[in-house]
């Protein structure tokens, strides 16, 4: 079989690939690959993922990750660990999957859970103001959506000249709402499955990423019903629980890293990807959209 | 349960959604929403899909249905009906699953058949000359990847000042190919899942877009070798054939036309989807991208 695409593998968002060996061929004429970069990354360039920023969503198939994101949605961010914590996801459900769309999960109507401590709904976090010591790795490429555009401490994100605010990647994960923009909270959440809806941006509150499992989420059924959901029970994939990955015993847990979105590192991973120069591309976009910039997480090497 | 994203929907190329209906009040505040202008569009501005440049590809949870593009690809479209037509892809499989990336298809190395009428390999169809006499939809919005983006009788196109080319949005089909440029030919094909990977524009024959049937090929399970590729014959999903729409008795045909994207009612549904002005929207993008855009199918009503 031939290996085809065999250099243009991208992993948007979700994880990192291994492409096969380079053929000596390949080795003599290509320029550095993803995986070269990274295996040259020095250990600096890399972060832990703190488990107090981080969800452990339990489904038959195993465990999805999420990071979240304190930086742009704190009180989101507080509110769905504190919904874990009380037990709201238990027993929950996958109850919508939208082709090239979104994932949304929460409670089914005909399993609700009352709220103990955790808020119901809050005010939205949509944006947020720029501030001077914002950390923020620029692309220099065009976007439809917004002037500028790149990476906040390993989200992407946008911004103008005064507001800042995360963007609808592959994988990113939102707080589903009704129409007031303050009625979500993060009792019911979504992750991007298809091409980036950006003009969701600062429409809805994004808490953070799928950083591990995203092949669990963007594989489940399609729904028959408007929008996605689905219209039986039996049709929906059961979540047993959801939990804060620091209140996971250790040995329990999923260690991970993900590469810092303000290391030199990074910036070499961009520009092997803005510009294709290996054989197989016959033609060098010389761009790159936000959305399709690899944002790589490994499991951490224990010393 | 709330209807989250009610006025949100968005099914990008592969179909056409119905959102629930709206409450009286959406009703008197709400401009038309794509079903609205869809339901009320002329007859003229559809058109059927040619059962000759229609590809039935039968799975074991059905029919999948792809529209050929011999305006852009017609070597490619000819020879792919001409390996259909001599059984080439009988019992053939899905080879590769990769996140976020693409579906691939074509016969196992364990199970060749020899190539009896239709060509192996062809020159590429990347790319061709801009035409005076072009019909081509023009965004106003930029775009990463190219100067100019739009459509072009139904597909997602761009083009510069002498070139035009198809682009790589969710549910587009390509021909995958090797290193070299002329290694491909339609043997093998693959469909995008994730966010377009636009940097294969011009680097791939594109040649044609799933119209129906996109949400059986976009849950099939992530291969967990390299690339997305299945390691074992059991994960591969069953192809039992793939025939040209046209040799199909007509009475088991599906019959789809499309909205043409020459027609008033298409500009109008790019305008209603640039500007969200319902009341779930809070900030209105003001832009969209051209993989964001929906492009309707629909079953034709016989008379």
């Amino acid at each position: 079989m031939r290996e085809l695409f065999a250099m243009a593998a991208v992993l948007a968002l979700a994880s990192c690939s291994t492409p096969p060996a380079p053929t000596a061929h390949a080795v003599a004429q290509s320029p550095p690959s993803m995986s070269d970069i990274l295996a040259h990354s020095p250990a600096g360039d890399w972060r832990p993922i703190d488990p107090e920023n981080t969800l452990y969503m339990d489904l038959p198939a195993g465990r999805v990750i999420i990071e979240l994101d304190p930086a742009y949605a704190p009180n989101h961010a507080a509110n769905i660990k504190a919904l874990a914590r009380e037990g709201y996801f238990d027993a929950s459900a996958i109850l919508r999957a939208q082709d090239n769309y979104v994932v949304q999960w929460g409670r089914p109507d005909d399993s609700p859970r009352p709220i103990r401590m955790a808020h119901a709904t809050l005010q939205p976090e949509f944006e947020r103001a720029r501030r001077q010591d914002d950390v923020f790795t620029r692309l220099p490429d065009p976007d439809t959506y917004a002037s500028e555009v790149g990476f906040s401490d390993g989200f992407p994100a946008a911004r103008d000249q005064t507001r800042t605010w995360l963007t609808h990647c592959y994988g990113m994960v939102g707080a589903g709402r009704d129409v007031a923009a303050d009625s979500g909270g993060g009792t019911e959440l979504y992750v991007v499955i298809g091409q980036s809806p950006r003009h969701l941006d600062r429409n809805v509150t994004l808490v953070g990423r799928v950083v591990q499992g995203m092949e669990l989420l963007s594989v489940m059924p399609r729904g028959s019903g408007d929008l996605g959901f689905y219209t039986t029970a039996a049709e929906r994939t059961p979540i047993s629980r959801i939990r804060v990955a620091s209140d996971v015993p250790p040995e329990e847990r999923t260690d991970l890293e993900e590469l810092r979105t303000d290391s030199r590192t990074f910036v070499e991973l961009v520009a092997s990807r803005r510009d294709r120069r290996d054989d197989w591309f016959k033609y060098d976009a010389g761009r790159i959209n936000v959305c399709n910039v690899p944002l790589p997480v490994r499991v951490r090497a224990h010393s």
